[in-house]
């Protein structure tokens, strides 16, 4: 397995009149991929967030195959797809758990920033997480 | 007129696998009644928010009476129920711009808090502010 | 254990910039609460809306005691309130998993209509189900 | 003017906690920014879409440079990138008003559907809105 994975389930408010998820969600659980992806490292998303250390969204993109629906559960994967001090790229598929069908893919580049919104470089402010992600990084690009 | 109103259109975003509005969204409105109120008054929403002071919901209630629709004008009027100086009551209306139709009623209580968190007078915080709460409340209760 | 009982965690998209959970979003965790409900029964809500069997809410309230906060997980507990062949209310508890403080408390008012949206007895139209939210109503108020 | 242009005002549910627009937001934004050019053509897209003519999001991107935060007045531009009988790509400048500064681009790429979900050529379906369509193109794409 070269990718990160977690589970969220489609609630009632995500779909729209079309009778599916709005595509504006998938963003949201892309961030939720995000944060379950940090809590698998040495910092999760909310010690860093309490910290002070952002990663704002730079460029995010989606892809929409086949429509998710209510209750579906819905596997988000996620890969780091390009790292560095300063910047790093994830890849997301957004698959429907019943029967592995690809619903979207998408993508999303991020900076590191401190609370006054200054850029920096996170192998200085957390060099164990710096660690983390490049094993990460190895990890899902050997054969992914 | 013993109410402040003020119109918005309803986004496809908002809408659910029922065709209709969700449930949730209503109290996004009644917020964007109560910024949209403030505006008229000496302090801006905004203003207060930037200078520490927040009125955070205490409770909310929204009786839902017709389906508001895709692309619908809606009509958000707000009136001050009950105002101290330490909290206040918004009564509200939701109503379809075209047959003036009324879609929901609800009310909100909100208390003063500074940015620590600790509750507060609004009169002592900003006598401006409370003046006009004042007037705009005696202007809503005479014949509303 | 006199109530149903299901978990979430805070998303970082449910937040606004007071730093706490916005006031809207409970109501759509009160959905979730409805929904995980009557997973538990005959009939799961995703069935019934498939079906042609919706439970719009007529009325709903919130109490708000403490914030939500990213990433908590958040025990959601609902009860039945009352219960007829017609209409049916729902309590909910907000909870924060990790120390068990009430963070909100409220309760929904619903109705059963079909796809034209004419009201009708879930007696009629779902004996079993009538059956398992008969028990459901027993078991919660009994000691509830 | 080689584009067109809607305002809206930043709501408060849509900043995070990070104190800005939560960046899932922006596509809701695209959303409105198509709804309200559709009202300048011939056929509302209220009116295609109880036509039962949809038009899916089948690739969206958004870059953000500056955040939008809460009561700014946005200016939300679009342009139609690419026209076929069978798909278009609109293309989006998120502006604040207050100074003209660029916060967003974005773009994202539609299909024709019906209610069935079955592919369609809109010269066929709306004959009118194809011309409509094909005007606001060229006026668009002379000197954009």
């Amino acid at each position: 397995m070269n990718y990160f994975e977690t589970e969220i389930r489609v609630r009632y408010a995500e779909t729209d009149k079309m009778g599916v998820v709005h595509n504006a969600n998938y963003f949201a659980w892309f961030d939720i991929a995000r944060v379950e992806f940090f809590r698998t490292l040495s910092h999760s998303y909310r010690e860093l967030d309490d910290g002070g250390i952002y990663f704002p969204v730079v460029e995010s993109y989606c892809r929409y195959l086949q429509p998710a629906r209510f209750d579906d559960i819905i596997c988000l994967r996620l890969q780091i797809k390009k790292l560095s001090y300063a910047k790093f790229t994830f890849g997301y598929e957004v698959r429907r758990k019943d029967d592995g069908a690809l619903l979207a893919t998408g993508w999303s580049v991020h900076g590191f920033i401190d609370a006054s919104g200054k850029p920096g470089s996170i192998k200085k402010w957390r060099p164990e997480l710096w660690e983390d992600l490049q094993k990460a990084f190895a990890a899902h690009s050997n054969n992914g």
